[in-house]
């Protein structure tokens, strides 16, 4: 893997996830931080746009168009449809790409920490994962492998996919220092592993290490009219990576009435809460606990 | 004070706190809640297109729209500059308002608890207020009072003004029970307060209770391009009303450095780092502790 050179690290992906679009600006003015011997690393705000009216997408949400079938069909033509097209020629193109490794930054609601959402099983992805989680081993694993071509998230137009930071509580539209400094110090241990690589340098990393596998989203609930008739249930609120047993309470209506997870496996909660996914009316991902494998 | 009979409570004022338009949507469907003997209850969605954007605004902060020389200058065209318009014909007018008393439901993202802002000496208004912290001891009391007329606030425009319940934290576009439920009983508490007084039963008050005056708001720290510097100091988030000595650390720029509080009395915090403020680039607001007086 000692080709490894090009890097991209992408914030504002969502205009209104203020911690990576700061971050960007941080590096700019102070790019001794992220400079590995060896590595070229660009610095892109991805919705600048959306940013700029401190929304999360114009007309659709960006890191879903980056499927190989959606950047190949110009009928998608809203403004982020056609803003994935000229990141894939910036950056890729996805069946060719010129950066080989993307470190995209996220924010979320949920009591998630610093998450870091793996969408491959490429060794430098999760060997990234992997690194990261040896020196803050208060970060946790979300693991949702896809095929690279397949995937439709930012990250998987470079070459080995990439990883997505993910660290929350912040409310949108808002900065948080724990939550600036997590991204940052995720990011900076990220580029060390790189450039470790690189150098011929691979750190010594377990042959796995636990994590959360994603099985299913739940939505919330709805009256007749289509409208949220729930929400998030107190006991649930802010248990992300919390098992959930069948029974457990899950939602509570608006008139107070307790609804049960009626699964019949315990599985874990995250995205929590999460406000992004309020336009589809999702109230949480359900994952389950496993060992992901170092791939050898 | 008899003659108070029409009331308004009113919610996604700003489109994306949530928890009001959703208890007018619970109360429509459970009106019992809210009806008192005596009194005749209008339930409003004062911002129904930014809330269907999800948006705070679309063009103009509603809640500042109201006042008199505002409501009367026909050049502001805005959408929310018509929407106070046509509030103020619905409600008011404000100088002669059909509705007796205003109550609007208010969400932050800062840590500020069960706030009720009084912007106005008006007896039934701080009675309210005080007969609500009488039931609910963990309230916070926001002493701001304007002129009536001159006030921008939509409380404004009901003959004995109103009041207005501010919750939080919880981010925008999402609910949380514990938000929905004090919001729900600090307003029931409202229209109990209300109810009473128009039976002649006036509810036995203390003559002062405890509260915070609005002192100013403190802008965050930008760099000579007119972008954020810094944010708020982890020691000063989610510490709302507590105190702020001079020397104590404010401000934390991107590249971590602190930035301590210059003033030279000791105040407190509201507002700490509320999303909604940071289009004005407003960090908090600073407040004096004072005892609020029950009007004679």
């Amino acid at each position: 893997m000692s080709s490894i050179k090009h890097i991209a690290i992408t914030g504002g992906t969502h205009g209104n996830e203020l911690t990576g679009v700061h971050l960007l600006k941080h590096w700019r003015n102070n790019p001794e931080e992220i400079c590995r011997d060896g590595l070229v690393t660009e610095l892109h705000l991805a919705n600048p746009k959306a940013n700029g009216c401190n929304r999360r997408y114009l007309d659709q949400d960006l890191n879903r168009q980056f499927s190989w079938a959606d950047l190949s069909d110009h009928s998608l033509c809203g403004y982020e449809q056609n803003r994935a097209k000229s990141l894939n020629t910036l950056l890729g193109p996805k069946d060719a790409p010129r950066v080989d490794f993307i470190i995209d930054l996220h924010t979320t609601t949920a009591n998630m920490g610093t998450t870091l959402v793996i969408k491959s099983d490429d060794a430098l992805v999760v060997g990234m994962a992997f690194y990261i989680k040896q020196q803050m081993p208060e970060v946790t694993l979300f693991y949702e492998p896809e095929d690279r071509l397949g995937d439709n998230f930012l990250i998987s137009l470079a070459k080995h996919h990439g990883l997505l930071v993910e660290v929350g509580p912040v409310p949108q539209g808002m900065l948080r220092w724990d939550v600036f400094d997590k991204t940052r110090q995720a990011t900076r241990l990220g580029l060390d592993y790189l450039a470790a690589v690189r150098a011929g340098n691979q750190p010594e990393l377990p042959a796995s290490m636990p994590g959360f596998q994603f099985v299913e989203k739940l939505k919330l609930p709805e009256n007749e009219r289509g409208e949220l008739s729930a929400m998030i249930h107190p006991d649930r609120q802010d248990t992300d990576y919390q098992p959930i047993q069948p029974g457990d309470p899950l939602f509570i209506t608006l008139e107070g009435e307790t609804l049960n997870y009626e699964g019949t496996e315990t599985l874990y909660g995250a995205f929590i809460n999460e406000a992004a996914y309020y336009d589809q009316h999702i109230g949480l991902s359900l994952m389950r606990k496993i060992e992901i494998r170092l791939p050898g």
